[in-house]
């Protein structure tokens, strides 16, 4: 049976999807570009192993930090504003072992206050989103991914206008782990009291507090109210989406498109709603899968 | 010749003093709280051992994460508003190898919001600055203890009324050291770019930007705008400073009393300058011992 192959390669993991006649047949998991141990195409071939004992695939369409500076090959930023079709040309064609190979171009842009931004992976999702949901490339549309570098971006009849990345993610990671905030009680806690923190950590933001001046009651808590770790922690998830939602709100209008995660699309559908707002979820994987389609291949 | 022992034992270093009729004569430093690798009273031996050659000391007065539940022996916080009188009853008194102990305790306080807070030495500090500068205890101030978790406390007729933690020193250390933001550029860059990037973190929060969705520019500008290292640090010590100073503005009044390290002093001075609030600085060195002049031994 012939088969195509499709990957997200990001800082974390590699992840492939064998396509045969258009339908995700099989999967794949491999290191990310963040934690390769040898060259991408070697890693990318004892990935790819099994499948090719079946014979080989057409082409392989990949996105993502695969194209980054300590990716395979670094492919210039499409810059912003760019359509489906701006995006598609600064693909680059490669091989492997003499199979073709695309990666996709990441998208840059600059914002009113001069400061740059970039993604790389994300943009697969936002065009594979409006190929799904075709309305979403007709008038304005706020396209949100959250993430650990959660991405918001406008989009203006089929173009990304522009995007801000919010560190959510990473900086949760960071508290959780690195920081004193999170072992001050010996008691560690149950899930309901992380569901408690959550909402407790959300309401501070929502009530107008800010992000950092808010932090360390997650450590004065377990001294003082008897909670334990996993309160601490939902507390700090709500404080980091709490604040990334209250950044985004004013600018915020009409119905918000939520990509990513399902569990995680499911805390910002949270945070979105206490401020009245409202979003439609897409499956990171499927709008992955859509971008990924749009790529030519030679 | 008699002397008298006083000591800031906080989370990460013990700085000791060695007093002679009024004047420290000699310091000495040993492991902080987090760190100890022995029991505490075994430490201070250790630390105190070439000075206990020339005789006893007459007695020790200690302020800090000594008094926490890890520390030697935990002290209950002393509630506020709290004065210097009520803060001197809560300390407690012990002995090592019959030379009297006094540990001071800490201070504790409920926000409007319900959030609990809490402090370990820095209470010592304020009521030592109010010892040097009498005029602090008069009418009402607002208290600023830059540092690891920084310190805004209001002072009302020499009591403190309440105080919030601000987690900016940590938070800027593990963005230094354990983030994706400070190393995506080969080059590192001089020091003179370390301000720049300072100043342009300062600049993004004062132009109304938040913490969170401006982080990720120290990244972004190394990919885009060929800044290095030392530049994504500055730039990220002014945003968390910045936004530090932006919580706090709207309900600063009048002179800020700033208590701390010389080289951090400046950089929030600097900050405070930019929002027009002027702020009298005072050496934390020096109001840890008038505090801790205040607490009665035995």
């Amino acid at each position: 049976m012939s088969y195509a192959v499709a990957g997200d390669w990001g800082t974390s993991n590699l992840r492939l999807y064998r396509i045969e006649k258009g339908v995700v047949v099989e999967r794949a998991t491999g290191p990310g570009i963040g934690n390769l141990g040898a060259p991408p195409e070697q890693v990318l071939r004892a990935t790819l192993a099994p499948w090719r004992e079946t014979g080989e695939p057409s082409a392989i369409r990949l996105c993502g930090m695969v194209g980054s500076r300590n990716g395979w090959v670094e492919i210039p930023y499409a810059d912003c504003p760019a359509d489906a079709a701006a995006w598609r040309r600064g693909a680059v064609h490669l091989a492997l072992d003499a199979i073709p190979v695309t990666i996709g171009a990441g998208l840059a842009c600059t914002r009113a206050s001069g400061a740059a931004d970039v993604m790389r992976g994300e943009e697969t999702q936002i065009f594979g989103a409006m190929a799904i949901a075709p309305a979403l490339a007709h008038g304005r549309h706020l396209v949100a991914l959250p993430g650990t570098h959660s991405k918001w971006a406008q989009v203006e009849d089929g173009r990304v206008t522009g995007f801000q990345t919010f560190l959510t993610g990473e900086l949760f990671a960071l508290l959780r782990d690195h920081s004193t905030l999170t072992r001050a009680s010996a008691e560690d806690g149950a899930d309901t009291d992380e569901a408690t923190g959550f909402a407790t950590g959300l309401a501070r933001i929502d009530a107008g507090g800010h992000l950092l001046g808010a932090l360390f009651e997650a450590r004065a808590a377990q001294l003082r109210s008897g909670v334990g770790g996993a309160w601490a922690r939902g507390f700090l998830s709500g404080l980091v989406i709490g604040a990334e939602i209250a950044e985004i709100a004013p600018a915020a209008t009409g119905e918000i498109a939520l990509i990513g995660d399902p569990a995680l699309v499911e805390r910002y559908s949270q945070a979105l709603a206490a401020r009245s707002l409202t979003a439609t979820a897409y499956t990171g994987d499927a709008c992955s899968l859509a971008g990924l389609a749009l790529l030519e291949t030679p």
